[in-house]
């Protein structure tokens, strides 16, 4: 019996690790210090009313042998395929019911839609990049390319004609670094997507908190429809990430290689998956009705102001960032030359505030650090006064 | 962009589909007959009451900002691995909940777990066979033989020691042949397994519909802590096909070509799963409480009698069957030598009752037939009634 060996060649990510380390051993030698978490990548509000009375309404539904649901459509339920056509609708994307699968969270997808892709595509990736880009497509044996975002692209990187990608992976709003695309860089991606023949796999899992002129969706993109793929999820959007829903849209039109992707995404579904838990269904479709929208982006807002605070403070400072308008990240570089680790020690130490470093996600990391505005408003506004104090 | 070509080698198989065409127009030609459908393969009863006020609580628990839970862990929360620990533990099985994953079902974590083998390994898959295993190891590019499930064995195969295999997909009780191993014949392929560096991947979901003294788990058995992964799931015990809870077992000690198995399929998880709901672990976890046990069990009793009138009717009739006792499916030997179609086609056209040709799940199906106890008590009786009167 074989192991696959590509599992050899996935290098252990300590960052989140060291971070909590680092962080415990300070607490356990200061007692008396108050830690201000901002590191934090998981949303902290409660779910919207409506969403819960849907979940609850589902499951009792399942109590009653008339209403009792067995196995559901493995691409998910017409009622919330229609609420997610809708949504898309709503921001001017035109994206049919049927080339919507739901799922268990974006973060499934993203790392099973490797299976219909031969091992020998070339992958391209950001860097710094979301690490699961990365680890699923090692664990595949494919050949990975970075290409690098930084202070001269402003974070966003840009195709290069020079390089041959097959399978590119980009993310916007960005996660770590905030940066979200114009419609015109995206169109530069999906022109390079279609003449090279390769597939974009569109993360948008963060574009709840777009609130500029900037693409929601890649569907946006004139041309997007014949080589993109989007993945979506109601975690941030929503706070399901305990409640676990997210979606994928494969437009009919996709086809590579001779084979339609939509039809073999379903093939792969049917056999390796068995579709999203039907009251977590109804739960999502709640997230999409009227009072659904105005109760969650009640949340997205609160989560907006604590990101607005932190921006406002660096603008004060005169510190170069990213992110912050349109993400709840702040990707920021540390001031004065200072690495990941070190600026990492000194907000510890003098401004007892947790951040995350830039470095772990990826070389062009190394001196920017990331923020985030998922905290409560009273510790954020705080750790912002300590910074302030620290840097100013 | 290049598709995984192994999706060419994918046999379409069109059994449920021509079953649901032929029944259709059937049922078209002929408004005023009534037809039983003994062909279902999902459940039919309502979720145990405990159940569905358990994921209630645990969809309020949400709604609140103390109680709120974000990302759950990958492997599951403790108090349901905890609970599925004790379960084993009534039966007499020791299992850790730190050798225990939580998923979202046994299809997934039974397509999935082939990303931690090499596709350089030979899979031996029984005939007649749930096509999962098939289709998923096709996609993956490997190699897959088949053994007979026949009359002579019961439907039970045996290993043969002339035959190399390097992962062994086995069902018991099967679906859909209903045959259940004893000790003695789970025993031989334990051994032959740890002889040949081998791998067990055994689908323990009909685990709950054993009565008669047979293993429950393939850890009754001497030696399958070092050869053996569970997958067991909730759809058949506890009714959860729309709830969607499964969990797979990976002993600590099972260990292979130099990797530990546990750590290899908790990196592919960390990388590629992000847990399941909540509110379903709470479901999930009521199941196993004391009352939970005592509800679902009613509603495996009723599947059960099912099951056993079904059987009785075809004792009655001198019919060959497997399963009934230990399993929800019966599988039947076509009397007079008829093919599974043409016994489709008669059952269909004089008594009304719809089935599962054998030969859909594999050669050796031919001439076997697949009933099942997810009915109701009242058609299952009547159904029962009709093929005795077409039979006898």
């Amino acid at each position: 019996m074989k192991i696959n060996r590509n599992f050899d060649n996935l290098v252990p990510n300590y960052l989140f690790a060291d971070v909590a380390r680092k962080t415990a051993e300070y607490a356990a030698a200061n007692p008396d210090k108050k830690i201000i978490r901002l590191g934090i990548g998981d949303v902290t509000l409660p779910l919207a009313p409506v969403v819960v009375e849907a979940m609850k309404q589902g499951a009792e539904e399942l109590a009653h042998k008339e209403t009792f649901k067995g196995y559901p459509e493995y691409e998910g339920y017409d009622f919330l395929r229609e609420a997610i056509s809708g949504y898309y609708k709503s921001f001017g994307v035109s994206v049919s019911p049927d080339e919507i699968f739901v799922s268990d969270g974006a973060k499934s997808d993203c790392g099973n839609i490797g299976d219909i892709f031969s091992q020998d595509n070339t992958v391209l990736v950001t860097d710094p990049v979301y690490p699961v880009y990365v680890d699923s497509n090692i664990m595949a044996g494919r050949k990975i390319i970075y290409t690098a975002c930084n202070e001269q692209n402003g974070f966003s990187a840009m195709p290069d004609e020079s390089v041959k990608a097959d399978i590119i992976f980009l993310c916007s709003p960005n996660n770590p670094t905030g940066a979200a695309f114009t419609f015109g860089q995206l169109k530069a991606w999906v022109d390079y997507a279609n003449k090279n023949d390769a597939v974009i796999l569109y993360d948008a899992a963060y574009e709840a908190f777009i609130t500029e002129d900037l693409p929601r969706s890649i569907y946006a993109i004139e041309g997007a429809r014949t080589c993109a793929i989007e993945l979506c999820s109601l975690s941030k959007t929503a706070g399901f990430t305990g409640t676990r829903c997210g979606y994928t849209v494969i437009p009919k039109e996709l086809e590579r290689d001779g084979h339609n992707l939509y039809a073999t995404w379903y093939r792969r579904q049917a056999t390796k998956f068995n579709g999203v838990s039907y009251p977590v269904q109804c739960a999502a479709a709640a997230v999409f009705s009227e009072e659904g929208q105005r109760q969650i982006r009640e949340n997205i807002a609160y989560y907006q102001e604590n990101a607005r605070i932190i921006a406002s403070a660096l603008d004060e400072l005169g510190i170069y960032y990213t992110g912050g308008k349109n993400s709840p990240y702040i990707w920021l570089k540390c001031p004065n030359g200072m690495g990941s680790w070190e600026f990492f020690d000194l907000l510890l130490k003098e401004a007892n505030v947790v951040g995350t470093p830039g470095e772990g996600f990826g070389e062009n990391g190394a001196g920017y650090f990331r923020l985030t505005s998922f905290g409560d408003r009273e510790s954020t506004v705080e750790a912002v006064e300590r910074i302030k104090k620290l840097l100013s």
